[in-house]
């Protein structure tokens, strides 16, 4: 018995932001389990087999490749970004956890990568550069009024802010009440960026002021970050770039 | 003139964790400038001229190779994890915005990579998996007032939260308060992993829980993550895993 499981990030898109870490163990596999249009940017090959399932069912993914893990295949766990972010990583421990106590000695490796929010950020200069934080929007998994409560405590700590899973067709008010308070709290002029698709054929970036920024420059492919008090634009031809100081003086 | 500039994340440590993209524009430089131990990461070969500078000097090292691009050279500034987290990319764009106006419209690119926070997360298991935030402990570019709220915020947000550059030889005092907050704010267990050096060959990872932390847990060298009160711990042989559960019920 020589199975083994890697939860692996592909990075946000281009198979230039890949690591070989990941590579390597996408070559050593003998199946990919994985959401269909993140196992859809696996190469087939003979001995690989590919099992894409729909969003959802996280769950029923991780005790699927535990236990071929456990009979000995090689099983990679496949998720955009990185897969300790708001991915794959925390539902195949819940399934440990919640499993045989045998599965606790599995050879199982997590493989990070890119998260979205720092390719996105990459794009228009340093908004993370200094303290923020990452907040996944989807309600799906947690109380409204804890997303909220979130969101102002991370302004009152003057947090950048990276928002995952913005919006999407089944909660598009969320998103709607999510400006609504940014509006609120943070003033005028604030900077929020909008990275849709980053590193894929579909990029599409646009920086903003919160004061400006609608619902509908966000669906589920889009990252939203949001400015601290102190993040700064500089204009030039083009995009502009945006970074949040080292520095903050009292 | 075809010089650009690139600000390059180099991963945590090890080479497997260096992007495709990364390399290839090291492979295509004519200049390499950074923090020496960074520096000391890249071969050197014929036609690339290896600069590397001191600690602190991060204005003075983006001036010098914003000036290169700016005559033609092919430059990447590195940093280690990713250049836009507590890193190169925010210094050099504090460097342009101050800098003259012919510097916006230079070929200025960055490169992200895979931060600390995210290759020691995937050490232990997903402590990331729900929302959280980053923090510099450092106070050299900031009041540590600040810091304090900010740990306190975080902890009422109920974050987890990863602290960066927790402690260094000049400043020792700073986490040993960061220790006695969280002992008062966070009730007994709550986990906390102490990452040192992760994918180099004096990696050395603890978990233990905030009650039995002792601030000599922590270098310059450690990334240190706080669970959330969900944080779960998996008792195994060897490391535990640890992971933060994606719901939340209220």
């Amino acid at each position: 018995m020589s199975g083994w499981l890697a939860i692996a990030g592909l990075g946000p898109g281009s198979e230039t932001l890949v690591t070989p870490e990941v590579s390597r163990a996408l070559a050593e596999a003998t199946d990919v389990v994985g959401y269909f249009p993140y196992v859809a940017r696996i190469a087939r090959r003979p001995g690989l087999t590919l099992h894409a399932s729909d969003n959802r069912v996280e769950i029923d993914r991780s005790l699927h490749a535990l236990k071929m893990a456990a009979e000995g295949h090689r099983v990679v766990v496949v998720s955009s970004g990185d897969p300790g972010v708001f991915a794959m990583a925390a539902a195949v421990f819940e399934a440990v956890e919640a499993g045989p106590m045998a599965w606790r000695d599995l050879d199982i490796r997590v493989l990070p990568g890119v998260t979205s929010m720092l390719a996105a950020a990459a794009r228009v200069g340093a908004p993370l550069g200094h303290d923020f934080c990452a907040v996944n929007l989807s309600d799906n998994l947690k109380p409204w009024s804890l997303i909220e409560r979130r969101i102002a405590l991370a302004v009152e700590a003057d947090f950048a802010i990276a928002f995952y899973n913005p919006r999407s067709k089944s909660r598009p008010e969320g998103f709607v009440r999510v400006l609504e308070i940014l509006k609120q709290i943070c003033g005028t002029g604030r900077a929020i960026i909008f990275a849709r698709a980053v590193s894929t054929e579909e990029e599409d970036i646009r920086v903003v002021t919160v004061q400006d920024a609608t619902p509908e420059m966000a669906d589920m492919r889009t990252m939203v970050i949001v400015g601290s008090s102190q993040t700064r634009v500089i204009p030039r031809n083009g995009l502009p770039i945006v970074y949040t100081p080292r520095s903050v003086t009292s």
